[in-house]
């Protein structure tokens, strides 16, 4: 006998957390399916572990500029264990708060996979069955593994969080931004890093501002070594040599981190039996509404072929939950202008197109306007690192449909412009806006 | 004989500046005087040593943070020379390129202080007379000091940026944010530090935020004492007591700020035998277009009775310039958003109206959206301080008219949002937008 609900979550990811409670919200019975811990990707082996680390790291970066603008100073050392322990504690805290809500919503929280046996019912292991005529599948994604020797040696992201010591020379390998931010990260924290990098660096951000944070990687000691494919790994857990395509050898090293992407969770629950479309790398396929090719399936998050970042997941969850609950039929959200940061050192931003986008959706009349500058507490410091800002506009009036940042503040600064840029943001509107000096944030209006 | 010119500005600060550049950029012949240093306040004597301070502040909180989230950390100590130095050394070359670019835009700088003998003529002291159809008086302003016994015991802001040392137990006197400001900063930076307010702390900024911030600052051991008017400071230089209305004794301190807002430097220029009007304290009143009340004088920036912030002097002078020089007859910056962030720890920032303003101005037509979280770098370190993010919305369809933040990021946060908020910026926008996962700007985004 199968249980029946107004809404069926697969997976208690920031998707289908978002799905779920305000399917709660809304009114209507739901049922959420997830045998790992609530949170996700996000809360869990992501977003938040990895912005505690960066923060870590901002803090022994800034420990270093210390010295260089006047202070007296001894080395500091990050006690790996004790920061994972805090870190984990906050974490569990999260955890603890998603429950409690969960539970004051009404949400049946079912601690299983669940796997669909029909376009109305999943069932798990234990033989729990229950029904819905909307089914929400929201499982995320994993990190991509490749089948080649010596794998198993190195680490995934996932793994890179539970480190208890500094690895002394560590390998990335890839060029995503999981790479590119873990490379920061851990050289802030003293390690010496390599960044294998088979290909693109950063694609999708814009490249001049990439190439502007790659040499300032390097100039801090980062090792980037672009075209090089890594086609195996050699020796021990803590004596790694990696070996290139092209016949060369890397290492020794004592951590080695792949980070090559992400493998999305749809096999194994029943998708391939009905018939749902998705992609040769297995991501769901989803229109604007986050309709599957089967009706009555439906999937947000990282398990899609959208963007994987988690405040996209959680705008597709209430949407779609808009739709199917909510009663408002053409819920959906506006992915016109996701703005996305590289929490790298210093941090990379972006909203809107690329110049490259730009100019191939309107050709000549795309305009640039970018501009750099060392900030104020570098400069202070003797430092020359540069800041970039960039704008890519269209048209007579240069409306403005391209953000590009890189430097110190752009983590916080890109949301509010963003936001405007999503309303219809011109020119105009910038230079007669007001500035807040001495900020980062006003270098967007000082462009000429 | 009087030399001529196009444009005559008196006062090399912020205002000045951007006036006398722009109006040779349209192709004015420019006269530009200072007896002083290029750069006026802002550069040699505000925001910029201040930001400066600022960063050493937040290096010196960041390193207390260090500790709380899993560091092995010994005590920083600032070596207030040294970073005199660096800093001075950094102004000097803000200095040096304007001078370069006042040059290299063929203005003609006398460093002497001139005087208005009539609407179109100016003499030194050393005789120079010129004259120009447009006068633009951007002489800015300068502490107030107050006639009260023992007042040169203390300093003003323009004073501390020389301390070579750190004080041990330092008085603020005044509730404005430039003493909110120092005393975070020299907290931060070591100090004992007592701030005494006589009346308002932080007015015009919204006041749930200013008192929490004020608990925060309390918390973390800073003595904030209100309804203290200081009457009297008795002793010597490094050994003040101050002496309140009440009765009560303030002290022993080894050093006394006053911070009690600023004069504006309108006397001795000649603006009272051509009738220039000013309020009560000598601002100089203009209109929306920086007109005077005599035909053919303008002024710019803190000597005027406009708000008195760097961005508001420039954005005046270059619009003033568009009018005079540029032929754009309507020529007026538009004020009605103007952003400012108090560099308190954490930062404190606004836009538009306070709740209070918007009450008197919409009535019940208001709604108040707010949101306090502890940030995650905070909660990893155990600690509790609350940043807060509200908005003040008008009507149904709630349009934002204020946007206040308190917290770490606020400084960099506020400049887009003001960006959007000056466009006309709706509850539905924020809802609509897509988050920057995790920061402190997307909790504007996040509220309910």
């Amino acid at each position: 006998m199968s249980e029946r609900f107004d809404l069926i979550v697969l997976g208690a990811g920031s998707g289908g957390l978002s799905a779920a409670q305000h399917g709660a919200r809304l009114g209507a019975r739901v049922a959420l399916f997830d045998a790992d811990v609530l949170g996700g990707t996000c809360v869990n082996r992501g977003c938040v572990p990895k912005k505690a680390m960066w923060y870590a790291a901002q803090i022994a970066d800034m420990h270093r500029l210390a010295f260089d603008i006047g202070f007296e100073t001894t080395p500091i050392h990050l006690d790996w264990a004790r920061f994972r322990d805090l870190r984990d504690r906050y974490i569990a805290g999260i955890r603890q708060r998603y429950a409690m809500r969960l539970d004051t919503a009404g949400i049946r929280v079912i601690p299983e996979t669940a796997r669909l046996v029909s376009t109305d019912t999943v069932i798990t292991e234990q033989g729990l069955q229950a029904s819905a005529s909307h089914i929400v599948v929201a499982t995320g994604a994993r990190p991509r593994r490749l089948d080649i020797p010596g794998f198993e040696l190195g680490m995934v992201s996932d793994d890179i969080f539970m480190l208890d010591a500094r690895p002394r020379h560590i390998a990335i390998v890839g060029g995503g931004y999981v790479a590119v931010e873990f490379a920061c990260m851990m050289h802030s924290l003293g390690c010496e890093v390599d960044l294998l990098v088979r290909e693109h660096l950063l694609a999708g951000f814009d490249q001049e501002l990439v190439e502007t944070l790659a040499m300032q990687m390097q100039k801090r000691g980062i090792k980037v070594l672009r075209h090089t494919s890594i086609k195996a790994a050699h020796g021990k857990r803590d004596a790694i040599t990696l070996e290139a395509a092209d016949g060369g050898e890397h290492g020794v090293y004592d951590a080695v981190l792949w980070a090559l992407g992400r493998t999305p969770n749809s096999s194994d629950i029943g998708l391939e039996n009905l018939g749902v479309a998705c992609d040769e790398e297995g991501h769901i396929l989803v229109d604007a509404f986050q309709n599957t090719s089967v009706p009555g399936i439906y999937a947000v998050g990282d398990v899609t072929d959208r963007r994987a970042l988690t405040p996209v997941a959680v705008a597709a969850g209430r949407a779609l939950v808009d739709r199917l609950v909510g009663g408002h039929a053409d819920a959906k959200f506006d992915d016109s202008a996701i703005p996305s940061v590289v929490f790298a050192e210093p941090p990379l931003g972006m909203v809107g197109l690329t110049e490259q986008q730009a100019h191939a959706r309107y050709g000549d009349a795309v305009s640039v306007h970018s501009g750099r500058y060392t900030p104020l507490l570098m400069m202070v410091a003797g430092r020359s690192e540069q800041s970039v800002v960039k704008l890519v506009c269209v048209g007579d009036d240069r409306k403005v449909v391209g953000i590009h940042v890189l430097g110190p503040g752009s983590d916080e600064l890109l949301q509010g412009f963003a936001v405007a840029l999503q309303k219809g943001l011109y020119w105009r509107d910038l230079k007669a806006a007001i500035a807040i000096h001495p900020t980062a944030a006003e270098e967007l209006l000082l462009l000429h």
